[in-house]
Parts: C-alpha cells; structure tokens; sequence
C-alpha cells in the first residue's frame, strides 16, 4: 500500500501530517503494510507524477488525502485523471451527495439555501469509471477508481472526513485483501545501555526469531540513556504473534540484564 | 528541495512525523521551497530508490532524517552510498566525532568506559567523499555529500540531534542558496460562509494579486462552518511582500462582507 497526501500545507510545515500517521496505524493494524508515504503540492503535475510512481511500484492500493474540495486549489482529482489517462465527468451519484450534504446543511439551519454553483458541481466531477464514496460528515465525496489492477482511493484532507469515509467505506476492503493477517506490537523500555551496546542484542535475537521485527528507538528527552524498543510481527494468528513477541522479550531482556544494563515493560 | 524521512514507525504509524513538518517550516522560513516530502522504510534498496528519484527531479538539496544510528536497522547511509553509485569507507573526521561524543559521555559519567565496537565504527562509515557533520548532542555525526549537482544532507532521526545539526550546519548553507527570500504569511478567519462560495473569491483574488498564494483551510472542530484563509508570498523585502498581503486581505474581506460573510484577524 502507499498513501499520498496533497497540500501545499503540509510542504511549507503550517500543518502537520496527522492524516498520514492515522492512516499508517489503521492499515497496519488491518494487517496490512505501508510501504511509502509521499507528500506533494497543490499541483495537478507533481499529483499526477506521484500517483503514476506509486502505481508503477504496484501495490495493491493507493490512498491520497487532500485536494478533493471546492477551491481551485483543490487539485487531486484532476491530478489523479491525468495519472491514469482518463477525463474527468460529472458523476450523477457524486452529484447528488454533495446535494443531499448542502440539503442537510439547510435542514441543520447551517445554511438559508443553495445552488449547484461551479465550484459545488467540481467536487461531482471524478475520472471517468470512478465511483463516489459517501462522506457523512462533510461536503467532498471520497473517490475510487481502479488503473491497472491498482485501486486508488481518494479521500479529502479534513481529518475527520478522511477517517469516516476510510472507516465506513476502505477499512471493508482492505480487510478483505489483508484477510486473517493481523499486526501485533509491544515494548520495552531499557535504560543503563547505550544503543550502540544494543546492536549486537537486536541482531541476534531477529536473527533467532525470523518473524519478529525489532527496532530501537533512542528516548531525546532522558539525561540518562533511555531507549525504548518496540517489536512487531504480522500473523494470522494471536497466539503465535504474542509467543513470538514474548519469546524476544525474554531473550534480550536477559541479555540485557547480564550486561548490566536494565528493562521494563512499556505501553505502545 | 525535497526531505526524505527513513523509518518503519512513520509507516507503521507509531512516530508523528514532528521532523518533517519541522523541517518543512525551517526551509520554507528561510525563503526556499519544499517541493516533496517522501517517507519510506528502514530498506537499503527502498532508501536507495526514493534518493535516486528525488535527484533526478535536480532539486537543490535533499534532507534525509533518520537511519545513522548504531543499529542494523539503521541503513541509509548504505542506501545513499547505492545512490549514488559510492562506496561506505571509514571517515576519520567523523570517527573523531564518535570518539569525542563518546568522551564526553564519560565526562558526564553517563557512561563509564568505552571502546569503538563495530556498531559505534558504523557511524564513521560514509559515503566515500562526503563529510561529516558535528551532531553536539547526540552521537551520529550528519553527513554531506554532492550528486552530479545536489547536495544530499543526512541528519538523525532523534529531532533534537536533526534539529541541532540543520541549525548549526545546514542554515547556513541553505540560506546562501536562498540569498535574500524571505517567506511572509498571515491569516484571516471567515465565518457565515460554506467554502465553496468562498472558491470563485479567492480565483479572482489570486488573479488579481499573482504574487499571493492563498488557500481555504476549513476547520473541522466548529459546527458553524469556520475557514481559515491562508496567505503566503515569497518576496526580498518585506515591506512589498506585507504590502501584497495587506492587499489581497482587505480585497477579499470587502468580497466575503458583501456577500454576508464574516472575517476577523487570525495568528498564523
């Protein structure tokens, strides 16, 4: 999988990158793996060559947040059409979500009354062959589309409508290709040790325990050495990943212990 | 100028990604443009990958956080060294580096003794022809190295040491290539008004002031539809680029009162 997250927010540092954070975490822990987070302008070129990179490295879905809204800088769809060779159409059911948002505006006395202005009409309009994706917390419906066997899921840059359409309409498929597989992950703190004397540790015991992934990450704000160490594993069974995790625990916590240095458990 | 992140806890959504967005602000700040952020995992061949397509789009520098540590899973030197078609060998300057870090840790009887085990030497391994660059508290040096015209800078991922090194070696650097740019923002707060009536505002605006960027940021938490309009321009003096703000704010706050709306001053 790869996510895609457009605005020219995120490059000059206004805003930080919540969505792709939120978005890693909920499709690893569906069992799935995130293999590279790409972030772009607001710019139908530089969309457009991210999407069409992305697709060449073949995952088996791509998710962009941002750029879906009604402002001219709201570049993602046609970033997205150009990617994938096809024009951009007015969708009747995308049309009549973004009627029914501004009618339950009006309902919500949010607003007096509306008509389908351009810019309305241009959160309607997706590459051809796609298919709206409800979004019941905001105007921008999400999109799907799929290019050479890749699926492409476009969802907007609020974060709030980013994950109701991610939970209501993506997590459905993205636990049908994850299948049984689930992602398990734990921690332990160690202090006395300086990562360099770890090093070794950590090689040893995934060299001795193949399906577990272990990685020290130093703690900046302790005076005294203090890194925490966080295994993972990806299983179809919960019983295995737990035994997994808890057999490497125990292994370089004792290896730990012998030279001195010192362990304990850790949330995640 | 693009940034490169390294490391499987931003893809497996454990980490914030703080570095980039701090990154991101600094660069912009300093008057240059981020063009892309990519983010990928602790792979030599995927490291290698994302710094051989940022070079080919001829940025002028390209920032990496992460992977300089001691640990096996610390691997974009490795990575940068395939890019760029170099071998890793031993750099003295950088083992000086190490060692005095190391000397330092024992002055502050953090740590009682020390040698240059392999994992500490991994440190002052770098690219052949590039040069080290003093990390005043952490202990993997940052590293620079030149690529048929960009210049490819590495900095920790632990923000602090990142953050120590930009400011102390690479400001420095990036604000000759910036020379006197500066970058100017200010925002404006817009209530009683749905985003999209404000999208053909916002055209004309941006047509009429060319030098003025501005984007619609609508803030999820109100219920009453609230939108942050966001105004940048990259300018050398800073009266004219306060100037071209000033504006392009009084153009569209008289648009958005016309029609109903309501502004107010924002902090950026």
């Amino acid at each position: 999988m790869e996510v895609i997250c457009v605005g020219n927010e995120l490059l000059i540092g206004k805003t930080l990158n919540t969505n792709a954070q939120w978005l890693a975490k909920r499709i690893t822990t569906l069992g799935l793996n995130v293999r590279r987070i790409t972030v772009v302008g607001d710019d139908v070129d530089e969309i457009a060559a991210a999407v069409k990179e992305a697709v060449q490295r073949r995952p088996s879905f791509v998710i962009t947040t941002g750029g879906l809204g009604p402002t001219f800088d709201d570049k993602t769809l046609g970033g997205v059409a150009l990617a994938v060779g096809r024009e951009l159409e007015e969708n009747n059911e995308a049309l009549e979500m973004v009627k029914k948002t501004y009618q339950r505006y009006i309902a919500e006395e949010r607003i007096e009354k509306f008509e389908i202005t351009p810019p309305r009409a241009k959160m309607a309009k997706l590459p051809k062959g796609a298919k709206p994706l409800p979004n019941t917390v905001g105007t921008a419906p999400g999109v799907l589309v799929e290019h050479e066997g890749v699926r492409l899921a476009m969802l907007p840059g609020v974060p709030r409508e980013m994950m109701a359409i991610f939970d209501e309409s993506l997590a459905p498929l993205l636990h049908e290709i994850a299948g049984d597989l689930t992602f398990y992950e734990a921690s332990l703190g160690v202090e006395r040790m300086p990562e360099s004397d770890l090093a070794p540790m950590i090689d040893q015991v995934m060299h001795d325990n193949p399906y577990t992934y272990i990685k020290s990450h130093p703690q900046a704000s302790e005076k005294v050495p203090h890194i925490e160490l966080h295994f993972s594993t990806t299983s179809k069974d919960s019983a295995t990943a737990r035994q997994r995790i808890g057999r490497a625990i125990i292994q370089i916590s004792e290896m730990i212990k012998e030279k001195g240095g010192k362990v304990q458990p850790m949330g995640t």
